[in-house]
């Protein structure tokens, strides 16, 4: 099992080191003068507090409020990493930040938490709320994270998600959507296999099943989940009532046997060669677990698999959240929706998909750096 | 009485509303191929945080964290403008974030608040608080502001300082060191009356007296604070207990008569022409009130003032927290200092008057753009 390449890792640690992280606050406008001094503090500043005192909603005019993003961690669900707190998530939420202004300009800050509590995340967010145009949450781990996410959406006036469960998903469906192209192969007919049913597993679940597949099978550390089983918590039960129809049982690599797709957002390593050996001919593997995927691409393919994707930005066809939250944050703020409905999530992934007009088994999803896909993700919101 | 100008009004709004506020994310390394970003992303992002998971306290070597300071306010003092909330007190804190960035290269982000209760704030700020190097407390109004201050004071480990007592009352007593040597005057020989027993005023207080201020009354809507007067709240029972020793009575045109000093932190245009006229001869003024100060200089003057100071950038002698802050937090977290003590607002208060060695009535106080005002501040901190 190979570790993240130890010279990426080398480098990313120098690179952050030499540059104390790699996010920081600009003027947007000079202060050399008194005279400039007094647009930007007092007394210029107080007629514009004065102004957003009488018509608060000026504040989204007059400040930074609806470009700014906050970036919201609790550290309990880092990468692959697991729960490494609040210090150790701060340089994933800086990059994070990085690609929001990067890639759709927009101003995102990172907030990591010293709560591991739910009541207190819930209150901490709202507390901070009126200083952000929206909020995203990031690597807060399950079933917490479903409460806070469904709590913070009703409880404020903002956009409000969680990257891990719906930007997941999102990216996964127009992988999916391409991967399918290429193997001939209908939304209606595969036999999905979904390794990992925290936050992403149960996004990706919901999302897919939405979208037409009719054979979906969740595997947890456990095995299979299926409508009955022992001990399963509210949100694998509420998992368990729309996948599984058959109630198979068994371990990973016993449902995978057979299979077209194995979707893993779970741990390093676990599609061993034997599994993606047992799935149907042209299977597709889309493999997100981060830093370390569940199989390496070359490993996958060597067992013979038609269509292998990755989380990683070091390998094809990267099945990664931020070709889809910039511009989907974006496409938000500018238009002044509210909430992530399905229909958001369907037509922004088929925007990524549309990216890529001739899927071939090492192109299926658009890179990042590919002109027009924030543009045409943010579009897609209001479609 | 003038308001603020409406050319630096109307400049402002025109400001803020065209380029969306003031401040901005920018990455400090770019992100142009895969390659860049898979040191700021996954995968290479991941064995950062696994430095930091080990050894949490990399974090400040890794991320932004040891240059960043949270500007947190709940809008309930904000300027004199008063309780106006957290979208009105936003393009105040974005100001502060500004100058903290171009005076002392710190990265400040806004954080205003939807809650005024104490223990939600004090809950809130230990919430986020991973996030960032320092603390800076703003436009919180009193008494609630000592509490919060010293509960995370006491709680956290990084510094908090509510500016509006401490930055004030350091850059009130750099002032009076200059202004006492234009008049002629001591420390223990002058009569201070102190307009405002708010955060402002007890800092300013509190800090004058440690210096060897023997007689200053402060003075609060009511009139002279006084040990005995009745419905004190705890911190102007505090006050009373080591100022107005002589327990004298009355308004603020009552005790004025014969002062050497007024030192406004209260509300516009309360010093009048009459009670300026009833001061001692060689008279000094220092009204703080924003935007609009307890008397425009050329009124005070007119009537008689020798020495004439506000908080606005837009007079001569600008005694601006703003000259302070950016040094002190640059010198905290250079060195390490966890706590703002008395020692260290004495030496960052000389720090500032040496900076203007021959001081004249124009001119008692360096302005902020008066070169090494920072690094002799930050230097301060430790000497």
């Amino acid at each position: 099992m190979s570790e993240t390449r130890p010279d990426v890792g080398a480098q990313a640690i120098e690179l952050h080191q030499r540059l104390k992280g790699i996010i920081e606050i600009r003027l947007k406008t000079p202060i050399d003068s008194m005279s400039d001094l007094s647009l930007v503090y007092t007394p210029g500043v107080g007629a514009v507090s004065r102004v957003i005192a009488d018509h608060p909603e000026q504040a989204d005019q007059l400040t930074w409020r609806k470009n700014a993003v906050a970036v919201v961690s609790d550290g309990s669900a880092v990468l692959g990493l697991g729960n490494i707190g609040p210090a150790g998530a701060l340089p994933v939420m800086e990059g994070k930040c990085a690609i929001f202004k990067r890639f759709a300009d927009l101003d995102a800050v990172p907030i990591v938490l010293a709560t591991q509590d739910v009541e207190q995340i819930i209150a901490t967010v709202k507390a901070i709320a009126p200083s952000f145009g929206a909020i995203q949450l990031e690597d807060i781990s399950g079933p917490r994270c479903f409460t806070i996410e469904r709590r913070l959406q009703e409880e404020l006036d903002i956009p409000v998600m969680h990257d891990d469960q719906h930007g997941t998903a999102v990216v996964a469906l127009a992988a999916l959507i391409n991967a399918l192209k290429v193997v001939g192969k209908s939304f209606e007919e595969v036999n999905v296999v979904l390794s990992g049913a925290g936050a992403a597993g149960i996004g990706v679940a919901r999302l897919l099943v939405k979208r037409g597949i009719k054979n979906l099978i969740a595997v947890d550390r456990t095995g299979a989940i299926w409508d009955g089983r022992e001990g399963l918590n509210e949100e694998k039960k509420l998992l368990a009532s729309f996948t599984n129809k058959e109630k198979r049982t068994g371990l990973l690599a016993d449902v995978a046997q057979g299979a077209d797709i194995l979707i893993g957002v779970s741990s390093a390593g676990i599609f061993t060669t034997d599994i993606v050996k047992s799935l149907a001919p042209h299977s597709i593997i889309i493999a997100m677990a981060n830093p370390v995927p569940e199989i390496l691409p070359d490993e996958a393919k060597a067992a013979g698999v038609a269509v292998m994707a990755t989380g990683r930005s070091d390998f094809p066809n990267q099945v990664n959240n931020a070709l889809c939250y910039p511009g989907l944050f974006r496409g938000m703020l500018d238009h002044g929706v509210k909430k992530v409905t399905d229909e958001i999530k369907f037509r922004a992934a088929e925007a990524i998909a549309a990216m890529v007009p001739h899927p071939t088994p090492e192109k299926i999803i658009p890179n990042m750096f590919d002109p027009g896909l924030v543009e045409r993700v943010a579009a897609s919101v209001i479609e």
